[in-house]
Formats: C-alpha cells, structure tokens, sequence
C-alpha cells in the first residue's frame, strides 16, 4: 500500500513547484518511498470529500493505511520519523532538525507569505505601493538573520535534514524577489538542496501535472 | 538540572499570557517538569548572547543540559515528546496531535498576528479601515473551518494533547476580537484549555513577572 497525497489539479504556480505538495513529494523521494497522487480541482478541494480530509480544503493531504494527515510540516515530519535519512539520530541534533522546521512554516514563511498575498490581492490598491517597503522589511530582517545563523555551512546542521528540506522550500517562494539574492549564502544553499537527486525527481513529477494542465488548457480554447 | 527559558522581562501583552513563551510554560506544567526563566530585555533579545540562542532574536529559548532550542512548537514538541501526557500513545493518534501543533503555528497564527500587526504598526495609515475586512475575512475563514472540525467534541484528538495547547494558545490572542466569539465551540474549547491547573500554573507565573514590571514601573515614574 503506497501513501497516497493530494495536490493540485491545475497548478497556480506555473510549475514552479511552489504548492505545498512540493516539500512532500521531496521527503518521499529522499527517503525512497514511492507514493501516489490524487489530483483536486479548487471546486474538489472545497468539498466536503476533501474537507473529511484536510478541513481547511488546502492541499496537500496524506493518506497511508489507516492514518489521515495535513499540514505539510507534519506530513514530512511522520516520513522522517518513520524512514531513515531525514533526522539525525543523536537527539540533540535530531531536536535541532524538526526546530528548524518550525522555524520555515512559523518564523521564515509568514512574513513571505503575506507578501505574496498582497501581490495576489491587493495589487491594484491605492495603498499597494505605499505598504511594500515594510512587507519587505520583515522578510529582509527574517532573512538577515537566517543567513547568519546559515554562515558559511552547507546545511543547517551538520546533514541535510527534513529542517533544510522544509527551509529550503519555503526560500524557494521569495526567489527571484531580490531579497533571497541579498544572501549570496541563502541562494547557494536553496541551489544546494534544488541539485539533490530527490528534489530533482519530486520537481519533475509536479511540472509533469502543470503541463497535463496546460495541455488540458490549450485543447479547451 | 531544571531546563531554563526566556521570556520578556517586560511582558508587551500587559500579563495576558500571550507571548511565546506561555505554551512552554503550559506544556512544562502539564508534564510536572519544574524549570527556571531567564528573563530578557528588549536590547538583551536583540543582542550577541541570546541571539546565539535565539537567531532571530525573540523568546522562548530553551536550555536543557546541551540541548539548545528556541521555536515554541519545537519546544513544546520535545516536552512532549520526552515526557508522559501531551502526547498519546497510538501512533496515528500521535501524528494527529502532532498535525494539530502544525495548524496552530501555520495555519491558524499567520492570519491572527497578521491582523495584530497591523492594528499594532499601520492604525494611523489611511488604508488601515479599509484593510479590515480583509483581514478579519481570513481569520474568519480558518476559525470557521477550525470549529466544523472541532464540532461538539472536547479536545481536537480524545485526549488533551500538545496540538490543543498550542492551538488553544493561539486562539487566545483573537480572543476577545469579536471572530473567535462567533464560534461558541472555540470560545467553550478555549475556556475548557484555560480551566486546566496546568494552564492556571502557567499563566499566575507569567502574570507575577508582569506585576514586576508594573511596580518597577510605578518606582520609576
């Protein structure tokens, strides 16, 4: 029985591998776990089959065997508990990973996030303008200390773990803002996790849904 | 050797226990694991020595032995995870407690500290009014979707667990904003989280450094 987990059906990233299913599919291919996809329609993803699942009609969702999960961060959390190569095994250093963790979808996202809503919605306000230097403040101070808590390492503890793996993922959403690119550090180390086999594997297989989209697209107009 | 947090030495929420740190206190009550608190200045957060605790400058810090942590629900997730009580036994029934901790911080506190925010940084803007609606529309989207999973039931899982502090913690800064009082299911959630001894511990300890502050306070004036 293979885990199977949710993403979008038509992609609003442009195959940028932005979505939430991204961090996922990653740790399942780090940790060499195959695993099947069910895509949602925005329509699906508001009703009530997929809200049994994920009550916020978000995805992803992750199902395997009996156990129903949500939230990308604990869904990568239950793979790295459960195989090996995402947490380190002495427990301090283990404590650490799934800290940093935290740190990406608590402390480093939001602050991104916000920003990108802004952009999404209100875009076209008369105050739109007016409000971008102090969104970008608080990604540029999140970010300054981030790198200097990153320095010179390759990652955030002494290997790669589900905290670089969450990081990384949630970094990849302000590149190309020109606030990652303040870090030469940061755009390194987000380079370093996107040449990983299994970034490359589980990038792959989500551009793959994006273009079945666009197809989809091009044949319907 | 008792662990050691940091919280603020002048508490910013007049003693309402809603800074970070009251879910660490919570969750050390909940397991009887009695500890110390370093309380910090504003300057001392944003100095070398915290920040080599704390990267981003901000409390809780947790110290215990060699281990150093700071991220609240990485905190609370290695009490529980190291002592009997906020996590249960079953597997799934763990992974979904574990899930809970992750909606708290990634899905339920972003649109309430954002709202925050901006009645802290940008009430005397003139977008401020009209920015309102949009932002109380999404806290009101996820607490809606948060009571239809809660339903009638009494904890997010069948016991109390570490998902429902920290989501109980988080719904305590909306509390009293008018959105979490249009859910009568949160509002009695939140009151049954409150009623703990446990919670009861934790609060009376944060509201005295408070009191503190306030006579050291009155002194200076």
């Amino acid at each position: 029985m293979k885990p199977i987990i949710t993403a979008f059906r038509e992609s609003p990233d442009g195959g940028q591998g932005l979505a939430r299913d991204m961090q996922v599919r990653w740790a399942l291919e780090e940790v060499g776990q195959p695993y099947d996809v069910r895509l949602v329609t925005f329509a699906e993803m508001k009703g009530a089959t997929h809200r049994a699942l994920q009550p916020f009609g978000q995805i992803p969702s992750y199902e395997d065997g009996d156990l129903t999960l949500f939230e990308s961060g604990a869904i990568v959390l239950q793979i790295a508990e459960h195989h090996a190569g995402l947490l380190p095994e002495d427990p301090a250093a283990r404590a650490r990973a799934i800290m940093w963790m935290f740190a990406a979808l608590s402390t480093i996202e939001p602050p991104i996030v916000e920003r990108d809503a802004a952009i999404l919605v209100e875009s076209d306000r008369p105050w739109f303008e007016a409000r971008q230097p102090c969104l970008e403040e608080r990604i540029r101070n999140r970010l300054t200390d981030l790198s200097r808590a990153l320095g010179e390492a390759e990652w955030l503890g002494l290997t790669f773990s589900a905290g670089d793996l969450m990081m990384i993922g949630v970094l990849r959403r302000s590149s190309g803002s020109g606030l990652l690119e303040e870090h030469p550090n940061l755009v390194a180390y987000v380079a370093r996790g996107e040449a990983r086999p299994a970034f490359r594997r589980a990038f792959d297989d989500q551009y793959a849904v994006f273009l079945a989209s666009a197809r989809r697209a091009k044949e319907i107009s």
